[in-house]
Order: structure tokens, then sequence, then C-alpha cells
């Protein structure tokens, strides 16, 4: 049996995809063509679509339809702070907390040598630009606590010190409703270091 | 933060895709809107040509660009004899063993009651249609050794064989390459009872 044109390229494309192995691309070419092909279309259109819609906010770096995100442009938030997360999504999650009222810088990515990702992928100039504006007092690294996050706020911090403005990270410890049980030692040892005085 | 049209669009849409969550969808939108723009044209635009160049083979029922596929014009195969199979992959695994030279019948899917999936989402009369042409003088059932492989079997087998055609199954036994020790009761049973005199 010969593959055909058309589906082998689609098979190809579909591995493009994160977390997507030519077994997998296969299943879903064969999927959308024979069961869902009103699925394809919907997919094949929004992708093209978005391609030409959404780019990056001039202000916060995330992804926006507009030249500056609704969020950039809203005049409730304080424009003295400024969170740094590494995706939209960790941007929502924190929004979702609603104890912050300042603004957003998204690096779309992390530090990371080992796959290729130095300073200059994750946006910093960018983010020096922005906050160096002359409004925003404080800086709150909001990147993950993994080895990969670490870096990234440890790097930033340094750049952004240099340069007089307060950083300052999300705090560590114990997890609300976490166990000492079940919590691991070093996230224990860096409770202790951190202890509030109550 | 309110999310956007086009890309909560495209990530609805990548839902549709089998295998993949919300959590997923979100993820490659944001991979492939911020660091693989490339690849999300590929996809977009091979999704689109996909959907209009390839359909069923008429008489396989495989998918192909052509009315007919090239497997069933090809006139070394031999006419006698046609093989069901569930998927183009099966197809795909049966012609590298170089042991089969007859047509195939490619169902596209299996009776899954469960699932909603009867006989009128396998293309059963378009089967029933092919094995009846005059020619056709065996069907080998090569659906899966699974149950929903069986029983769509089983079910194919009843109706060709009262329209007075020989239907064969693929042998089931032990493994080639399989110890006793490691191999099911179920298959090694099923081995006892096809035994074969050498």
């Amino acid at each position: 049996m010969k593959s055909l044109g058309s589906l082998e390229q689609l098979s190809e494309a579909l591995r493009r995809l994160p977390g997507v192995g030519p077994k997998s691309a296969l299943r879903m070419t064969y999927h959308l063509l024979q069961h869902d092909r009103e699925g394809a279309e919907l997919i094949g259109r929004a992708m093209l679509s978005a391609l030409n819609m959404v780019h990056n906010c001039s202000l916060c770096n995330t992804f926006t339809e507009n030249e500056t995100c609704e969020l950039c442009l809203n005049q409730e938030r304080e424009r003295s702070m400024l969170c740094v997360v590494e995706s939209p999504s960790d941007q929502l999650m924190i929004e979702q907390t609603m104890t912050y009222k300042g603004l957003y810088f998204v690096l779309m990515g992390r530090l990371s040598p080992l796959d290729g990702v130095g300073p200059q992928h994750i946006h910093l100039e960018k983010l020096v630009r922005r906050a160096t504006d002359g409004q925003v007092r404080e800086v709150v690294l909001a990147t993950n606590f993994n080895n990969e996050g670490e870096a990234t706020a440890h790097y930033i911090s340094e750049t952004l010190k240099a340069r007089g403005l307060l950083v300052s990270r999300l705090a560590r410890g114990v997890p609300v409703g976490g166990e000492l049980e079940y919590v691991d030692p070093g996230t224990i040892a860096r409770a202790m270091l951190d202890r509030r005085v109550t």
C-alpha cells in the first residue's frame, strides 16, 4: 500500500503538535478524515484564523488580538507593580486568586540552556524596557518553582536589581491544606527558613 | 483576564482531536502561536487540503485521492480473495507480512454498540456489495482479536455466509517466539483446540 500525498502531509503536520508522535498523528488523521470531518474543518480554519489574528501585547507580551491587551489598558490596575509569569495559563491562575491588582509581563517561556532557550528567547529586553518605564516600582517574580523557573527568576532578578528596581518572589512554603507528613523535606526546610512571626 | 476570540476558538477546535483534553488543547495552542507558527500554518493548510482531496475508495473503502485506490486497481492481486480489516493501519501491517496477495475491504471502524457504533457505521452494505461481485470466493476476517473485533467478525461472518461465501478468520494461537510460561491461558486453550497435524 502506497501512502497518499495529502493524508501523509496531514499526518506529518500533526506531529508538530507538542506531545504528538507518529502513531498518534496517524490515529488523529484517520479519525478526523473518517469520523469528524467537521472537526477537521474547524481545526484547519481556527488555526489559520488564529495565526492571522493573534499576536503579542505591546506591553505585557501576552496573546491578544489588539495592539495592547485589555488588562494592560485597564486603568484600575496598579501601574507600580509588575508580575512576571512564564505563560498566559500562569497569569490566569494568579488572576483567579484575586490577590493581585498590578500588571503582568508574560515571558512566553523560561530559560532552559539545555533546550537552547537563552535570555533572547524569553523577551528579556522587552521586560527590561517595560520594567524601567518609570512607573513600575516592584517586580514580583512568579515563574515556576522548578529548576528552570528558579533559574529564570534568578537571572531576571539580577538583571532588574542592577537597574534599581525592587524585585520580589512568590513565597515558598507548605501548601494550604498540606500535612507535614506528606510534604517533601525540601519544602519544609524552606518553610522553616522563611518562617513568619505571627 | 478575558480569553480571546480566535485563541479560544483554536483551543476548542483542537479538543476535537482524539485524546486531547482542555489542558492539552490550550498547551498546543500556546505552543503553536508562540513557538511554531510555521507548524501551525502547515497543520491548518494540510487539514483543509486533506479534507478536499481524501475520500474513500469506491471498492475497498480505504482512504485515497482517486476514485479507486492503487491496490484495488493492481491487476496482479488475486481478485478471488477479500481481506476485511478495521483500519488502514491494519491493512498496512498485513501488507508488510507479504503473505497475502488478494484484495482488501477496510471497515474504518468496528462494531461497538456501547459507543453507538452499529452495522450501518462500518459500511457493511458496501462490504456485502463488494463481496458479492461474483469474483470474490473467500473473505478473510482480519479484525482485531479483542471483544469488539471478535463481535464484528462474527456479525460479518454470519452476514456473508448467508450469501454463500467462504468466510475464514486469521488463526489464533501462541505468538511466534512466545514462551508458554508467559502466554495467557486463554491463548493456550485456543491453540490447543486449533492444534494442527504436522
